[in-house]
């Protein structure tokens, strides 16, 4: 299990290189490209590279070191053809696919402290994941502490210096062979890995957040050029950024410094707690949002999308559960209809489970099965968003239309009527822009999708005859029976 | 009528300079302070420097120029108290305050074409604007073209070369006299002058929408040195920029000049049609967005004020008329509402009144007396606001709380209960931050607000004895009694 990665093993001073430093940079090339790729120690005298080649082919690698046991060697390897789609990029400017062009609509799952979790729970959690049909996994680096945690994890990530303090020039291997062996799991079960890279739950028990600001790069250098070939791997800066007592310029430094260390350009956000982070700023390729309200109602979320012209994932819009505290109680319908309208407003969502355990934590905290009701149902919506033959779904004239219909003009558009539809639905598209413009005579197959039952029932075609400057109505066809108070959605595709 | 601005006036060559380049620097100094002020031409071999000191007393100048005649010229000039509370400027990030410190609440206006009017419809206009209570004016330097506009205007801003294209190295004097005149007179009305720069709007029928950007660079400089000394100037680069298909890379460009050549600093914005201009970008000092369904209902527009740390003015939410474009009927008591939701959101609005009048225009257009009956509400609004003794009013707990409530943290509050309040309200006020929380005993005003029939009617006192987590309660008071369906606000004011 590699991948898809091709790695060069180099052997060179038996104890790691100064922590300000890459210890060899290998740089690979075949016909008219050359990636050079960070090394990093792997214990003893062991340096790897890593190296995620987009196609087959024979790759020539060379190092370059300032140890000149690792400087200047060469080599050829053979790289297979990769097995999957390849990493996700943003696309259509608010979306995401894969490096192949295949389409990727996250729909997350959320357990921070899953690396540091022990068997069964470990691997039960990547299968609950997968199961569910959720495609991409929040987890942090550094173990957490606070409320919830009973936990004391058996590996932590660096070796202690002669006074006790963190030495993060010397990474403990196992610790970071595990960190590999996750990503990997989450890979073959189709999961994205949101490696969460510094935190903000540490609350000085680890003393993990309260590294240097140098100390936290040299951390990053080594982290980003131990997983940035795996080709499942999101960069997730921080969860909850703004809850250190740190200027915002230092997260900047960080993030810019994540964008130029990253041989592979994995996608790279922050997640913030009431402050948020300028999304604008180049090294964000996508902005990560903490707002539930925002996803509440409709007509909301797409106001981030208009600030920022990036995708917009709220990773965090409260959990369905049972904790007291006003995040963690979350009934599963309300938490699916969040995802839906996030949906609809062209964005994207992120599931947490918080359920109080009989060990005192959440699912949130150590995973395990699922426990709700909600996460089938948004792996249900996943298969939604994953039949749909276009980029992504977006606001259609939502600086006016209040029916917040998205899509593609004249493709597909779905439609959410809420928490409790109405016992009918007459046909109505918003218009889109110039060039996608509804005609009369356009054909539209309508279904009804219920968002909680996860049916989709064909309320047979409808043709446009009556079409308007800012809308189109198909006046020759009976409004559409619903049943009256259910969360249902409309999914309307232009036939040919 | 000098607007508290000191003037030099120099005589040179009796032609103006190129127009790429200032054609004198009059550097102004007092005490520790030095101020380089561009100059401009104003006719004949008239130059003129126009800089407004933000105290009383005598100013020594030197001037700098290519023109010999211009050059190493000196002298002194003394300027009286300022009578205004000066320039606007930003302040508590997301809200406005004069240079003196006095909270300044936009409630503003639109009348595009204003400045290209005759009389009595221009001076009808400042007077119906400063009347109403509305303290800000978005007219265009640049003359409107299009439907409700059958105009011809009489100055035109530049003269027109042998081939009868626009010279922009030769301004119309009269054009920009009349232009200084204006903005005095708003000055003198109490009215913020926001000049829209560039124009969206000139369909190729005065050709003013297609300069250079070397002529437009040009134009700006001129504009900026005749105008900014006047300390009721706003800056909007254009009103609907993404109307016209140039990069925004242009766009940015000249913000960044703006900013550059401005020596008082005057506030910048540029406003959108449907594609976003990135408003953290460092030359723009205030979001400028149309959207009026960001507005339409509360939860929504705060997110804009999450995304632009800095305020947020809603310059375009449709206008109360009876235009039959869905832009142009919406009711006075829906415009009101609009306003009321942007005030809890911590945001800022403006009007405009499109009723169709007898030669085919519309206020938004050509200005004069108002028919609506929003005006008067809004200048009502404003009222309240401008009795706040708080910087601004910024939601308080908006991630989470759905009652929208703004304000100060145990100091005011101001909740609006939407077009249709209930028949009761029961006092609960959300929590703030740490070291803004709510205590038990602490006592509050309640004043309701009839934001439709301009009323406040005390409710009497209330006492906190029941303070949680998030909220806080007067369980010892009986709920306050509404005449229910009207639009009203509460005003919750801390007593000591």
């Amino acid at each position: 299990m590699n991948g898809d990665v091709v790695e060069v093993v180099l052997r060179g001073p038996a104890s790691p290189l100064p922590a300000d430093r890459t210890p060899v940079v290998v740089t690979f090339a075949a016909d008219d490209r050359s990636v050079a790729v960070p090394g990093f120690w792997d214990g003893d005298d062991r340096y790897v590279a890593r190296f995620r080649p987009e196609r087959a082919g024979t790759w020539a690698w060379t190092s370059a070191s300032d140890a000149p046991e690792l400087d200047g060697l060469t080599g050829r390897v053979d790289a297979a053809e990769p097995t999957g789609h390849g990493g996700v990029r943003v696309a259509a400017t608010r979306h995401f696919a894969h490096a192949d062009g295949t389409p990727f609509r996250p729909v997350g799952a959320t357990v921070y402290n899953w690396l540091h979790q022990d068997e069964p729970l470990f691997a039960e959690t990547v299968y609950a994941v997968a199961a569910a049909g959720l495609n991409k996994l929040r987890f942090q680096v550094f173990p957490q502490a606070g409320g919830h945690v009973e936990h004391d994890p058996r590996l932590l990530p660096f070796e202690r210096d002669a006074d006790g303090r963190w030495d993060v020039a010397r990474p403990v291997i196992a610790f970071f062979r595990r960190l590999d062996d996750a990503v990997l799991r989450l890979r073959a079960a189709g999961v994205q890995a949101e490696v969460l890279i510094f935190t903000a739950y540490d609350d000085g028990r680890f003393g993990l957040g309260d590294l240097t600001e140098e100390q936290d790069a040299a951390y990053l250098r080594y982290l980003v050029a131990r997983l940035s070939a795996y080709d499942n791997v999101w960069w997730s800066l921080c969860n909850e950024f703004d809850l250190l007592p740190r200027p915002t310029e230092r997260w900047t430094r960080m993030g810019e410094l994540l964008a130029a260390v990253d041989p592979h350009d994995r996608l790279r956000s922050i997640h913030q707690w009431t402050r948020f982070y300028d999304h604008n700023l180049p090294w964000v390729t996508h902005a990560s949002i903490q707002n539930g309200q925002a996803v509440a109602e409709l007509g909301r979320a797409a106001a981030y999308r208009d600030a920022y012209a990036k995708p917009v994932v709220f990773d965090e819009i409260l959990y369905e559960g049972d904790e007291p505290e006003r995040w963690g109680h979350l009934s599963a319908r309300e938490l699916v209809h969040r995802f839906w309208v996030a949906t609809v407003e062209g964005c994207y969502a992120t599931h947490g489970e918080s359920y109080v355990l009989s060990n005192g934590s959440l699912h949130i905290v150590q995973g395990g099965p699922y426990r709700g009701e909600s996460p089938v149902r948004l792996g249900f919506l996943r298969g939604i968003l994953d039949e749909l033959r276009v980029p992504g779904l977006d606001p259609i004239d939502h600086f006016w239309d209040e029916a917040f219909v998205a899509g593609r003009a004249r493709q597909v558009y779905l439609q959410y009527l809420g928490r409790s539809a109405l016992s009918e639905w007459t046909f109505r598209l918003p218009q889109g822009n110039a060039g996608e413009r509804l005609e009369v005579g356009d054909r539209f197959l309508v279904e009804v999708i219920d968002t909680w039952g996860m049916s989709v029932t064909s309320a047979g075609e409808f043709v446009l005859d009556d079409v308007r400057r800012n809308d189109a109505y198909a006046t020759g066809s009976a409004p559409v029976p619903l049943p009256a108070g259910r969360a249902l959605a409309l999914r309307i595709t232009r036939q040919r």
